[in-house]
């Protein structure tokens, strides 16, 4: 797939966002804040009904410009590349590529770089309490012939 | 963070997984086939209530050794290194680094590693249907001093 081309079949979509240094080239205005921000959104893009994701950069020593709570939805934040400080209410500790992060709603967070190179992080947001089964538990083995 | 170090704090929990090149050095056995993965699953070690993480790695040329469905649960496959094949249903597309793809409950899924170097991807598993605000509209400003 080229970058951004989106594919929709019956069943599945998907997009191709791009390598790990194309995501600094997203741009957004956050509707609340107006501040410019590299991210981009997937949910509407692929139509995934039990998440939102998304793909975010902060350059060298930028921090996101805003600490905020959810109303319904539990977070996880997915450190991809570089190092930094997540903050949830006055409790700050150090984040690096491999780090995940679980933030309840009334958790009040927000992040930094705070490194002399680029950060890259994944936010995604479910509906807390709304999964019932999980792993394997959900899971039924299927029967195709592979096609690769 | 050190590597697996897990942090429990008020309205938050994180964990260090490692970098991309340690998701190799996780195992474990599919209950239902037998078959040892290089995979960790995170729900259950930081306390996720709307949606189950995992990481996983295919060694060059190995594919996943069976195709599954869903009962309840709509997945996100995101591709964080490497390159191969994912197929849903009798449908195969090319994936590599920076691909998501979106499946929904009774697509028969599995994906393969063709090429000569590892691929990791990550998987998270939410219910289908069950986000009702997302991105932005679901969250709200909040004042805290930061401490970074």
């Amino acid at each position: 797939m080229k970058k951004q081309q989106v594919i929709q079949g019956n069943n599945y979509s998907a997009i191709q966002v791009g390598n790990i240094h194309d995501i600094a080239n997203y741009t957004l205005i956050h509707p609340k804040t107006g501040a410019e921000l590299h991210k981009i959104f997937l949910k509407d893009k692929i139509g995934f009904t039990g998440m939102e994701i998304s793909f975010q950069s902060l350059a060298a020593h930028e921090e996101l410009p805003y600490f905020h709570t959810h109303i319904k939805n539990e977070e996880a934040y997915i450190i991809l590349k570089g190092k930094g400080k997540f903050q949830v209410d006055n409790n700050c500790f150090d984040i690096e590529e491999g780090s995940v992060i679980r933030v309840s709603t009334p958790g009040k967070r927000s992040l930094a770089n705070i490194s002399d190179s680029e950060m890259v992080y994944m936010v995604i947001q479910t509906k807390e309490g709304s999964l019932e089964e999980y792993s394997g538990e959900d899971g039924r083995l299927a029967e195709v012939e592979k096609r690769w």
